[in-house]
């Protein structure tokens, strides 16, 4: 059954990049030198640079990790800034095989790249984006690719099924946080832990999402009995 | 040797406790309901109901953490805000049996408890209330007790060798953050993953703490060359 999922890399601190700034050279900026950081593992991977065309990397459960995530999605759905970044530097053959279904608010005809990657245009949102990459997934699963702007929406609107976080080892302190969603007062989002790879360069925690709840209080394990009482 | 050591419960977006509110009765604050529900686990372990005189619980590999975190410092850093919400519940035997100093800008006489624990009224900083702790600790450990907004200042002031996060998996989307922490334009604090403990309801990760360091740039393993020319 096809799963709506997502995995991205981010800081302790949740950031899955560095703030934004006006310089206008991407990789000069805060925002490239928070996402650099927080990505070099992957970069250093043989599935990644395998995918990339380039030699060499490492073959580790990093690689392994990476790999899965190319091998599960029939169909991915992008955010427009993620695919503006990347439509020149992926070239003619895209690393995603699959087809992309890029949520913008400007028409533009499909795209097809060599290799099995093809770009659709989808002008009426996110849910709508979601909904044409489940039935081109085929039975397979359905990647929200990024940016982490999109995964975030994705979350807020209950869309995700499961959520995959490469932590990484270091704080930011200012950059773009992930999971810094709108909810309620006293509402949480619960998850359950799926599958934990425990690294010294990265914790890959892989979470099923099951959705909003209300906080409840407890009485403390029977330490403070009056909170029992105050319901 | 004495080592610097704090450890927090986190929700999975780095919340130690839920938003500030005017709620008069703290038990049914907005922050209370985010702290009872990322820090459940605690009061369900044998280890902490024992340290509450408290029966019952059960006696997990949750448990053992919690016993590990008693048994390691033989001192404690206070915040103000923590001590006067503990004062009263802790009552007659506090469960830290150790020397703590809480740091506050009000003078105040030490207070003695029963079981070892004592309470040092530090005005004149974090750092001397951590230079002192350390004098008393006599070799073990000094654990920055809490609450967050003191973890967060000794590790913006570089004065943490370690931090355990227990990671719950819940997202309060609003709350008060630990890693929020003031970093300058590029810089990032490395840390180093000593020990992690995985589980569905929390997931334990020890920190070494490296420092400071600035974010660099790579040439992203040679998929751009042009970055490693710009150095």
């Amino acid at each position: 059954m096809t799963k709506i999922i997502a995995q991205l890399c981010v800081s302790l601190d949740g950031c899955y990049a560095g703030p934004r700034d006006d310089e206008p050279d991407w990789f000069k900026s805060t925002e490239a030198a928070g996402f650099f950081r927080i990505t070099r593992w992957v970069t250093e991977s043989m599935a990644w640079r395998d995918r990339q065309h380039l030699a060499g990397g490492e073959h580790d459960v990093h690689s392994e990790v990476i790999a899965e995530s190319f091998a599960r999605p029939g169909a991915y759905v992008m955010g427009r800034r993620m695919f503006e970044g990347g439509e020149h530097p992926w070239g003619e053959e895209p690393p995603f095989r699959n087809p992309v279904f890029v949520v913008t608010h400007r028409e533009r005809e499909r795209l097809e790249r060599q290799g099995g990657t093809s770009f659709t245009f989808v002008t009426d949102g996110l849910e709508s984006a979601v909904a044409q990459a489940r039935e081109a997934a085929n039975g397979k699963d359905v990647a929200i690719a990024g940016g982490g702007t999109i995964v975030k929406q994705a979350l807020e609107l209950g869309l995700l099924d499961e959520l995959e976080l490469h932590i990484v080892p270091v704080i930011l302190g200012h950059g773009q946080r992930l999971l810094d969603v709108n909810l309620g007062v006293k509402e949480g989002i619960e998850l359950v832990v799926e599958r934990t790879i425990a690294t010294p360069e990265v914790t890959h925690i892989r979470y099923r999402v099951e959705g909003r709840a209300p906080l409840v209080l407890d009485d403390r394990g029977g330490a403070y009995p009056e909170l029992a009482e105050q319901g």
